[in-house]
């Protein structure tokens, strides 16, 4: 199983292959990140709420259950006040 | 961030503190185990699904959304016919 760690280990992750396909579940520590996507990447917020900008948006909230999607080959920045867990799902082009 | 790497790395997880209390997200490779527990814990299938023995129960499917709570002090068994994702909340006595 591969386990990512990112930002000095604040954001980690941990692979998984799902029904839905590729993914990633992982928690994000307080702080403010900037993620590049290659793939189109719908991130489900699992536990927590973060605050998420992504590209030509405006500052929105997402909370438990809560799904936001990040366009490919782009990039999103996330605030997160406390911790936060996640699953994302890499999307492959159809 | 604490990282948790159980049975050779086939279960690894990531702990998070969310608005429920102590947790961690992590994702278990296909196989059985076994789990025994200190606190009362409320398991959650974020994606995947697996069949899971409770203490004194039948063997029973969990899927996405789906919770099992297990009973402090005590163990479950799981088995996973492909990866699963889950949060696994530590309910601390009242």
């Amino acid at each position: 199983m591969q386990h990512n760690s990112y930002f000095e280990g604040k954001v980690q992750s941990l692979a998984v292959n799902v029904p839905e396909g590729r993914a990633t579940v992982g928690v994000i520590e307080p702080g403010s990140y900037t993620f590049g996507t290659d793939s189109e990447e719908h991130m489900t917020i699992v536990a927590g709420s973060a605050r998420v900008k992504l590209p030509g948006d405006d500052w929105q909230s997402f909370g438990k259950g809560e799904t936001f999607i990040v366009p490919p080959k782009s990039s999103f920045d996330i605030e997160a006040a406390a911790d936060v867990a996640y699953i994302c799902y890499y999307i492959s082009p159809s």
